[in-house]
């Protein structure tokens, strides 16, 4: 007889397309799940909506009720209603820094019965490890003088050794489980306080996974490799803002962002990990029916193996692979893709 | 009779291939302007080499003979033996500040003959319009308890508005000219301070160019756009370091940065502008004549309009492209390259 634990899920569908994926990657997760483990999800309104509505964009009772979750499930937030930033710093990374989620793991993974608009792609599967709680996303900056002749604002990019360290150790992990090498991306060049940090502690960690080679390329330079030759790379390691401008143009490059899922990692397990796919709430296509539920339901297998069940996991993205590769250039509703998917796990 | 006008040329080759394809860029500009204009060059010796001889960067007495100039040719600046960010910042970026030098121009063309790593690039002929003195670049950053676990490193980004205005008008002028659409990048949904003020000013100055359309992209989504629909772009108007991003990316889709001119232009000509290649040294290929010069011609072609010899710089423009048309795709050594141009002229 089996045992089959119970874990309590955040479900954040958030707004536009958001809505449509998340139930069918709801249901994907259940049925993969099935014998292993069962999910109750608890369902938060926060959003574009709740916010026009009551002004609310995260209530402290909510993220308390988060938090004590085992885990989130997000959905997209983003709305052109909303002036750029408020949703975004008020929830979505808000969420990201009160949880401490450190690793924004985002893999990239040409599957076969995609286009890449590459002619020559190559066989591209690497892993961008980007950091989640420095950098540039930390809202440190200011402005004086505002809308006059004379207004100054500052962006600061807030970098320790404490946070750079842990996800430096995550990324010569992971690699450890793959290929064993590991890509430093940086601009070490002109940020020199930070580059020369980041550099130094992998130049350290890296001491300790004498099996894992690792090399350094500046921003600039992997935004070419990433064009003329991805097939290279195995783990990218970057910052917070270099991590968000490669995961999206490697999203590209492998067919677009609607087959990439990432996950916002507290690696510590003090506090939920969140798994949301990387594409936005795409205004323009809410509400017909039509988006590709596949990032999220990728996402779900990466909830699944974070929780420490792999076999599930790994049925997903086998059921999601073949289903791309079958069925990927043909037109099909959400909920087709989602049951096609379904019918295989 | 006409009357030739001489003009004194600061010459920067700097390190590894940008010795061996300033010459030749030299030689294609004296022959475009016969009959027009007359260049003395002065040659200076900056860069990796006399750094390591005398550790003299930028001494001061150089940098007043070059602000003395009517313009600046530089090869490439950067050698792996020293220690990143040292010539980086010490000369290139002290150059491109001392000069006042806030506009970097990038313009980004498919040429025919040339193959795009992608598979359906389309017509893609647009030009960044990066800052040039502002940002990330500034050098304002800082660190604390350095190689100590509790070190703590910045870097600050700073942005004005007398220097976003006059950047920002620069675009929309240029816009004028070409085909009237200016896309502003940034990420104001995170840099709210700076973002914010870049869209003030770009929607204020916007109003007095009401023939010039302008629409807005986050950084993550226009590294994706110039990868899966690069033609839709005409002028792209951004900071300093998104603008060093994306002009690598765009120059690996059109075919390698091989042939990417750029000019740090200060327009209200105080100082000399500098003209350069957007590549680097390339320690790799250095010293076997057979770096392409291409970018770096085409380099005196952005020199040359900006003295006002647009006649000229049309020339050489011509000459490139019916070179690359021509002969692109054969291996050729940087003297031959130099002659087929020059024979062209
Ligand atoms: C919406 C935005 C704040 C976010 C980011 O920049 O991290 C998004 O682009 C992402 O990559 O998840
Ligand atoms: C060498 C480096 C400082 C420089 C920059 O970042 O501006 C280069 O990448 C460029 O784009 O000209």
């Amino acid at each position: 007889m089996s045992t089959t634990q119970t874990y309590h899920i955040a479900v954040i569908p958030g707004d536009g397309i958001g809505k449509e994926i998340i139930p069918v990657a709801q249901a994907a997760l259940d049925k993969a799940a099935e014998g292993a483990a069962h999910f109750e999800y608890e369902s938060f309104d926060l959003g574009a909506e709740r916010y026009l509505r009551d002004g609310a964009i995260l209530p402290d009772e909510d993220l308390e009720r988060i938090k004590r979750t085992d885990a989130i499930l997000l959905g997209a937030i983003g709305d052109p209603r909303i002036k750029a930033g408020i949703l975004e710093r008020g929830l979505l990374l808000k969420l990201r820094f009160a949880l401490d989620q450190y690793v924004n793991l985002r893999p990239s993974k040409l599957y076969k019965g995609v286009t890449s608009p590459l002619a020559d792609p190559g066989d591209i599967d690497f892993v961008v490890v980007r950091e989640g709680t420095e950098g540039l996303y930390c809202g440190a900056g200011g402005a004086i003088r505002r809308d006059t002749p004379a207004e100054v604002a500052t962006e600061v990019s807030l970098n320790t050794a404490y946070g750079v360290e842990r996800v430096v150790r995550y990324a010569f992990e992971l690699a450890m489980k793959r290929r064993k090498h590991v890509t430093l991306v940086h601009k070490k060049n002109v940020l020199v306080n930070a580059g020369d940090m980041w550099q130094r502690i992998v130049d350290r960690v890296g001491e300790e996974y004498p099996e894992v080679s690792h090399d350094y390329q500046h921003i600039d330079a992997a935004t070419i490799f990433l064009v003329s030759d991805p097939s290279r790379f195995d783990v990218i390691l970057t910052d917070n803002l270099f991590g968000d401008i490669l995961t999206d143009e490697a999203g590209a490059v492998v067919g677009g962002v609607g087959y990439s899922a990432s996950g916002c990692i507290n690696a510590s397990n003090e506090y939920p990990s969140m798994f949301e796919p990387i594409h936005g709430s795409a205004p323009d296509i809410a509400g017909k029916g039509i988006a590709n539920p596949t990032a999220a339901i990728l996402s779900t297998a990466m909830l699944l193996r974070h929780l420490g069940f792999e076999e599930p996991a790994v049925r997903i993205e086998r059921a999601v692979e073949a289903d791309i590769e079958e069925l990927g250039s043909t037109q099909r509703s959400t909920q087709q893709v989602g049951q096609d998917i379904l019918a295989r796990l």
